[in-house]
């Protein structure tokens, strides 16, 4: 994985507050650890920062987040000054129950979390503490900070398990959320630059205009996709709130624009679809590298160029 | 529109808490205000109730929420016992602040409020009262109760309109939210049985496992919709996790089940992906009818019906 | 294979001349031998034969033939009062050198045939008899009778081997096409009345005129059969001198109208082209059945038709 | 038109006899009136010549002729030393009866001609001159070379129009016809070379094998087209003879290899069917210039190829 943009004088940021998921994404890039983190208050703000240049880059929740990761980040993303993401992290959703040294579980009358957080653990409580309240807090990380200061309106918090690392609170609990297995995958996000080199296990990421609204106008984008072996690992329309029945459909596929099959997918679709955004491409968090049939190869594509070339 | 299923012993729930734009949605349910209502802690817990007949129907946000509507709520009406949308709301994301009758704006130095509502109104805040600060709450309306209770550790609460009309509290200020325009997309979901009666402007949702991981295989699907003029309004492909690749597509398609095209491609689809689930035909939220090709009518798929039989 | 339609005073008719390969395929339908065979001149005054009700029924080539078989013939059979095709019979296109009794190679300087059937045996009279000379004849079975009649003009004929069998002449030669393993294709035609019944190893031939002139009009054609599971064994474009770029798509499709399959793609194509015309179903010369995916088996159409029906 | 190739010492070669419509064909090609010319008695004859260095083009029938043009006449060009189309011809199928001064159309009770251009025009005979025989000839020329050296077989020849000019025989009758309006299609070919220049209204020829035999193999070929828009004008299946459901498909498509939206289809094509032949680009006889989309044009493939660069 290639490291983080790394402008001496200039902060990571990410969707805060800390102790997040998402902060503990922004830990797992190389390199981030040794540079400051700002947490940002919104999506928009964290991206106004890039975009202004007082920010190297910004880490966001994309897909099926629990701290409120939607749909309309990419949509923040493609619009205006141009980015580019460059990296994917997946993230497990797990949360801890966290106490000050002497607190035992059995002391708990009173959990202080983010409604959110709260929410996503009322199995764990009700079979565990059935008769703990929750006081909310503006954080989960703003809870384990009041426990610190010593409040006395609660005696543990539920937060992601950075917190424990940050704040040196005791874990009384761990694995508590209701949901298993469940992940939040985010991106870190940058300005157009040097882009991340092939992996051979990469993404692209694009936001495709749908040139008309009929029924062949979506497989007239997949085409270019299909014509070309390039797969689809995600697609979601989004309206564009210009008028009814006008979509962009944000998409991932598999490959990086170096590799001749996603060149030429994206030739095509620029063609169809002039107004689309690219979005970066960049390794794939899971490391799986795409099944690539020989005619798709970047071999195949050369050999089909040149014979064409041998035509004229 | 329809009305709600009225068993006469059952009531109808939301996913809480109360005074969320969810509740405004459930309440423009024709017969909705007259009918028992019960906040649910979260969409699980709201579902359960329907399945297991404790409630006739269950109001979820399904799409760019700020209440929290994630993608995975599709995925939980998908799995389990058989469910089906019974109604579309659309809510505009809008935010009032109230206050106890002889607060004014100017009185105000701490605002009561879920963190997320809060996050949503900081623009306004940062310009109209830059000193206030936040003291977090389990809901936007547990704000407002806290209010009514007298408490003193703030002065107003941001809260959705509807929490104005169930509490009395007066508006100190209405439309606060940063993002104007935003709206939130619920659905009504219940048992099977009455399928909607259909009214010329409808939809059609469908949970589609994709067959296979292979460049083609969506076309192949795309295909059965588009072989029959069948529009799709909306796409998403959500991971199974069953398996790496393994993919479910969510689509809304423009028509009912009743009008013959739509009818004709899910008996295509549902050969190709045995497995799709059928989420129900109800009204748009926005009444707008589609515009179908004389050739994809029913009246053209009633004559081609007899010229095939006619060979015979 | 099913038999002849045997109307009884009417005569079955073919492209002639008599002994041509033309009247061998006729000769293959089970009862034709045993029915009055009437030359006809040409391709339209054979159909006309049959349209105007003086023969059951007309053998005429398809494809690929040395007897000047042109895509025309399924232009006719398409236009005007409707036929269907209910037999297809495979010939090998392969020539003998008749003579009288007494007449041995050494003794044959001059050969009587039709122009054509010389110039496909030339490079065997070019090393066996190259000092032959050529006289022109009618036909190949028109050269054989005026051997019968005792002409002088020529000792030998090159007929098809049904010409052997028809006037006993003595054969000096055999297999001496010089295109070893050509074959030519023929089809008996009728007016609609039973249609052949299915035997599992069907085709179904269809005149389609392509909708518009546009690179997707036939893609759009192509996709009622694929998502079906329909596949062509044949596709001739015709243009259909109307204007330029109007095209009538000739196909042959694997399966028979009443393979649940075949008869969705056909009211498929029904609406997307109003002008198609079905030309018959019946039995593949060469008996080879079609490989049919579970998911497009009459079975698996009518599950999805109980489904469909079910939701309601 | 670009003219023919010109090799001092080459002449250029035709399906013969002299006299027909294929020897008219070639009349109109530039220049080739200049040469000397040589008949073929078959096609491959034509086609060896050419391939051996022997002559510097042949003109062939490919499509509806009634000299026994037939679709293999593609399938030789395709098999075997590589060979291109350099022109296309469209003649007129025309007939005119020809006869020695002195002679009138009383005068006539036998007819000389080949037995294709008699069955031609028995309708023009049967109204005309109702009791005149058939006397066969090797070809129509034939039959006017016979009258020129006096035969008292017949008295007129059934000829095409080119005869009367080379023999200088009196035209008694002509449009003698009986099928009004047909044209047959001829093509130049000649050793790979000089590509025609583009004139912008051009034709691609090409012969793609299968890739396999399922419902969807040909739909993965035309999508090669299609997301190129580029327009197929002509589509015929051939079987290879390999084994069962192996076709070839010969196309003929708007547009010439030097068009970047047919190069980046034969790009296309060329990954997905390897062996796929490139028979020539070159004018259109009908001068007809394609309608091109604006997101098809050179200067839309330029800006695409432009844009993806600028992505690295």
């Amino acid at each position: 994985m290639t490291s983080v943009p790394q402008t001496p004088t200039l902060p990571l940021t990410f969707l805060g507050p800390e102790g997040t998921f998402t902060e503990s994404a922004l830990l797992q890039v190389p390199n981030a650890r040794n540079m400051p983190r700002i947490p940002a208050t919104n999506t928009a703000a964290a991206l106004h920062m890039v975009r202004s240049g007082e920010a190297a880059a910004a880490m966001l929740p994309i897909e099926n987040s629990i701290e409120g990761g939607v749909p309309a980040t990419l949509d923040a993303i493609s619009n205006g000054i141009e980015l580019r993401i460059l990296h994917e992290v997946v993230v497990p959703v797990s949360f801890v129950l966290l106490a000050p040294a002497g607190t035992s579980l059995a002391d708990v009358t009173a959990v202080g979390t983010h409604p959110h957080a709260w929410a996503q653990t009322r199995d764990w409580f009700g079979s565990r503490l059935p008769h703990a309240t929750h006081v909310p807090a503006h954080s989960t990380a703003a809870a384990a900070h009041q426990l610190l200061e010593g409040t006395d309106a609660f005696q543990a918090a539920v937060c992601a398990p950075l917190v424990a690392e940050q704040t040196g609170l005791n874990i009384l609990a761990a694995g508590i959320e209701d949901n298993i297995g469940a992940v939040t995958r985010f991106v870190l996000v940058g300005l157009p630059g040097t882009l991340p080199e092939p992996t051979g296990a990469d993404k692209t990421t694009l936001a495709i205009p749908l040139p008309e609204d009929h029924p062949g106008a979506l497989m007239a984008i997949l085409e270019q996709f299909a014509s070309r072996g390039v797969n689809l690992s995600r697609i979601e329309s989004r309206p564009t709130g210009q008028f009814l029945g006008h979509y962009i459909f944000n998409v991932d596929v598999d490959g990086h624009v170096r590799d001749a099959r996603v060149a030429d997918a994206l030739r095509g679709l620029h063609r169809v679809s002039p107004g689309m955004k690219f979005l970066g491409s960049y390794p794939r968090a899971d490391g799986q590298p795409p099944l690539i049939q020989p005619y798709n190869s970047d071999a195949a594509f050369g050999a089909a160029a040149a014979w064409v070339d041998s035509l004229n």
